[in-house]
This record gives C-alpha cells, sequence and structure tokens, in this order.
C-alpha cells in the first residue's frame, strides 16, 4: 500500500472474507527462516540450543493505543517490537513470531495491511532474519492482537531477574523517559476540547512529529544488546517495560538486593517512572566492560530497607495497573 | 473456588487490580515442568529435539462463545484443548501453553478463577504434565483470550498436511459431527423468544445436560493419538477445527489428491460438515496397522476432478468464515 493513503479506506475485512484477509496479510509480513511456516496446524522452529526462550503479550484497542494516535503500522510496530524486547532480555536471539489478530468487521482491509507493514518494518530494524511463523486471523468488537515470540539462548544461560549480587554495576542500555514524554505530549496536545483524543489536534498541535511522540509509537529496544550483556556475564536482566523504577524494584525483589541509582546518571522524574521505553535493565560483576548501548546507572548493594534508593533516599517503585488505572476510553 | 457457586458474582477485576487477579489465576492453572515458569521476561521450554512445533489461536466472546451458553471453566477447557489439537496433528507432544487474557474491567474475578480451572481441567485430562509456563492479563471491553501451545516432535518429522500419497488409507480419530450436533441444539433451544442466547432457556430445554452441548463446549481431541500416528507413518495429518469435508478438502489440495470416503463410514451431513470436533484427519500407507482411536473413513486416489468424493458424487468442502457469517451478537 503507498503509504501516503489513508488504510481507513476502501473495502472492508467484513466484506472481503477471511481467506482474502489472510493472503493480503501474510505477504506482506516479514517470512524469516522456519523450518516449516504458516499454513499446516503449526509451524516448525528449529532449537539448536535445546531449549528456547517464550514470552506472551496482547495489545487491545483502548487500554493500549488509541487510532486517534497511533497509525495501523505503528501499532503492528509496537505489537513486535515489545515482544522482541521480552526475548533480547533473556539474552536470547529471536527466532520467530506467532500472531493472533481479531478486528471488527468494519475495519478496512488497507488497515491490516498497514498494520503488517508496521510489523515487518520492525523486524526488518530490530531482529533482521525473524519471522512471522504462523498467525490466526479473528473477529471482534475490539481490534485486538496478540503477540508470542521465541528465542534461542545460543548456548548461554538465560538470564532472569535474579541473580543481581552486591557490589555489581547497574546499567541500562536505551533510553529512558522519552516514550512517556511522547504519551504525555499526547494527552496535553492530542486531545479535543472535551479531551478526547483527536487526529486532527495531534497534527495541528505539532505533536505528530515530534520524536518523544514518534517513540511512544515506536519503540527502538536494542535488541542486540541483551545477547551482548548475556555473554558478557549480565548476572541480571530485564525489560523496561513499565518504566525504570518499578521494573529495577523487580529485579531488585527477585534478586533480594537494593540497588542504588547514580544521582547523576538518573535524573528524578519521567526518567524514573515512565513506561514503555524498552530499554534493557541489567547487572554485570563489577570490573565488566559494558557492551554495546549498556552505561552505568548505580550499584547493587545489600538488602537493606528499601528495593531503590537514590541519593540516600527511597525511590517509590509506581507504575500502570492496566485494571484499576484505564478509563475505559477508546478513541 | 466452589463449582457449585455462581463464578459471576464477588469482587470484579477492576476492584482487585491486575496483581491480585494474576496471583489468583496462576496458582490454579498447571504448571507444567518448564525449565524456568512465569515471573521473568520469558519462560524456558526444553526442545530436546532441536525443533518445536508451535500454533496460536485466538477466542473471542461473540463469534467463538457465549456466556449463556458457555460457563468460564468451558471456555478456559476449550482454548486449552483447540490449541492442543493443533500440536498434536502434527504428530508432537505438547510441551507447553502461553495465554493472554484480556477481560473488561467489571468481570468477576471468580470468572477469570473459573476460567483457569478449565484450563488445568482440559491439560489434567488431555495432556497430563504440560503446563501454562507464561501469560499476559490486559482489559479490554471484549472478553479475550490467546493461547499459544508447543510440542515436541521426539525424534519424529512433523507430520504436514501434504504428504498424502494415492494408495492411502485416509483416517479418522475422535468424533464426528457431536460438537456441531450441540451447537445446533443450543442455537434451536438455548435461546429466548426474540432468539437470543439464554441461560434460562438452556436450562429449561434440558439442553444444559444434551451430552453432544457437553462436546461443544468441551472437546475431547485425542491428543496421544497424533503422536501414535507419526510413529505409525501417518503421512499427512491434520486437526478436524471447521469440519470434515472443509478440512479434508485442505489435505487433499496441499497434497495435490483425491480422497474418496467410505460411503457406509461417513454419513452425509453433520458428520461431513460440522465443525469443533477436534478430532485427527490422517493418511497412512495402506496395510499400516492404524493406531490408538483411528479407524479408516476412506481412501486416496490420483487427483481427479474434485477435492473429495463419496459414492461417487463429489463432496462440496464448506465451512464457517469468522468475517463473513459472524452475525454480530454476542449473549
Amino acid at each position: 500500500m503507498d503509504a501516503t493513503q489513508d488504510p481507513w479506506t476502501g473495502p472492508t475485512v467484513g466484506e472481503a472474507g477471511e481467506l482474502v484477509v489472510l493472503d493480503r496479510i501474510v505477504r506482506r509480513l516479514p517470512a524469516g527462516t522456519p523450518e516449516l511456516g504458516p499454513g499446516d496446524d503449526c509451524a516448525v522452529v528449529a532449537a539448536p540450543d535445546g531449549r528456547f526462550v517464550v514470552t506472551t503479550d496482547m495489545m487491545v484497542h483502548g487500554p493500549d493505543f488509541r487510532w486517534a494516535w497511533s497509525s495501523p503500522e505503528d501499532v503492528g510496530w509496537k505489537a513486535a517490537a515489545t515482544n522482541l524486547s521480552d526475548v533480547a532480555a533473556m539474552g536470547a536471539v529471536p527466532t520467530g513470531l506467532v500472531m493472533a489478530l481479531a478486528a471488527p468487521q468494519d475495519t478496512p482491509v488497507a488497515v491490516l495491511e498497514s498494520f503488517a507493514d508496521g510489523v515487518r518494518a520492525a523486524v526488518d530494524a530490530l531482529a533482521p532474519g525473524c519471522g512471522v511463523v504462523g498467525g490466526d486471523l479473528s473477529t471482534s468488537a475490539t481490534f485486538t492482537v496478540s503477540v508470542t515470540a521465541f528465542g534461542d539462548p545460543g548456548g548461554t544461560t538465560p538470564v532472569l531477574r535474579s541473580g543481581a549480587r552486591p557490589g555489581d554495576v547497574l546499567a541500562v542500555s536505551g533510553e529512558l523517559g522519552r516514550a512517556a514524554r511522547g504519551l504525555a505530549r499526547l494527552f496535553r496536545d492530542g486531545v479535543d476540547a472535551r479531551g478526547e483524543p483527536s487526529r486532527a489536534a495531534t497534527v495541528s498541535s505539532g505533536a505528530d512529529s515530534d520524536p518523544d511522540v514518534g517513540r511512544q509509537r515506536r519503540p527502538v529496544p536494542p535488541i542486540a544488546d541483551g545477547p551482548a550483556a548475556a555473554r558478557a556475564g549480565a548476572t541480571a536482566m530485564l525489560d523496561l517495560s513499565d518504566g525504570l523504577a518499578i521494573d529495577a524494584g523487580r529485579l531488585a525483589r527477585a534478586s533480594g538486593v537494593t540497588l542504588a541509582f547514580d544521582v547523576d546518571a538518573v535524573p528524578d522524574g519521567v526518567a524514573l517512572h515512565g513506561g514503555e521505553d524498552h530499554g534493557l535493565l541489567a547487572t554485570f560483576p563489577a570490573g565488566t566492560a559494558l557492551p554495546g548501548g549498556f552505561r552505568r546507572v548505580g550499584a547493587v548493594l545489600e538488602r537493606g530497607a528499601h528495593d531503590l534508593v537514590r541519593g540516600g533516599a527511597p525511590v517509590p517503585t509506581t507504575g500502570w495497573d492496566p485494571y484499576a488505572d484505564w478509563d475505559g476510553a477508546a478513541g
């Protein structure tokens, strides 16, 4: 589809029928090189390590994205990127994705094509060679996509949240706070007079071309840094999906340690509490040459009274709860 | 939860919050014996064969189930059973499931607990030892569950749809038409005066205790017969999800053959065209001692003018299209 064309036009999936839609999506998705791809009851994927890692994540119209703020390509990109990031956070190399998609019957076929283009763009950019090896197409009153991603540990021990030891260095790869700044910009400038998400307001306010909004729509997780961290001897690692503070709190509790942020490296505010950056947080033995884009943000201490401290003060481990915090709006 | 208690009561997921709900679900799900289970960014699953098979399927409130007709336990059972069946249809042994679930915020927590009980019951009955190794919990206006299942080929070659050869025997394991008879009963007797799905009508009409309705709610795929067929040398196999005729048509086209049903073994009607039984259709070299519950239903012929014939007459390969056929109702 021409990128300049509005995907919200043309024949709907209800008019086209499942087989036509499926054919038009599958040809746009990255195929990868599975031992067997779509078309049978299962795909067959190589697991040369004798183990594989697996993660699953669902994105739902309303709580997870708004069409007024994200294009179908953005949603496809994000669905792929966030799952690839979870694979990387185990120190594994992504080897494949399966994807289930349910769209309302009045959704234009071009929206699903554009979604598939976004998946392909993300995989090409972040995990070239990985493919969508299988899927399921359904219908729903609510646009919903569920992605499951696999990875190959490649002979390294999968890196868990629980392995950080006092004396380790705490390090981050990837940006902190940009996705949250982008979301805040959308909530401020991308709404109409009643506060509802608005495509027109997003464009007229300039939010549409704000690079932080771009990161909110299309996170760029440092996928290759996951396996690099595992090879470098990372003792613990996780994906920064809900924000540095809440995710670091998880690592601290799983490892039974306290994490101390360097005041200079981690400014208070959105860098600590903003979610959806999908960088990597890892701990390394002291003296490790930090691989790839990792930079020091603190140190691992013996377990104290708090999960996290910064400049001697405790840091609250707060974040997003989809059940408690979603306001029920879609847009 | 007491099985006699109505799950549609009590605190909602919106009131309880994600962490409480997650804890109450995870403890009810079958754990299996993964190398690493829930709690990290990924699970780790053994793949001793050096390959694994994988399938994914989404079940959506409305097109795929109605709460008036199925309990949360029924929906959990079916979500697990249908995916396990796809793994078996490759000749593989199920080794794990991941599950993403999105529920409206006003859904009682007991509904999700009951759903988890159904998953556990299905896995215990159909694939003991298999576990739910990871998942994702979200919120949506539409109750949606997405399951991805894996399996181990165990040294056998995964059985595809494309390997049937003229001269092979065509065989089925599992029942034909019962799930469709159950669904027809529900559409006839389980509705109110306006034709809407009704729990009260389902009970008062006796449909609730109809064994065919039970099969529609809780299919019993012959999981162990999948690997048994692979070991016995099955040349092609698939899961009977959409009905014998449409699924046999797929096998015929993928293999480039015509399939001839024995008139006595396959009566016309619901046995041919009813879906959701989740039995197995397979082809074996002539003379093979059919394993497990497999019984002969026909033979594989050189490719002729039709995909399927029965008593010399062509059999139409018709079935269910979720985009074209769903009427938009939920209930």
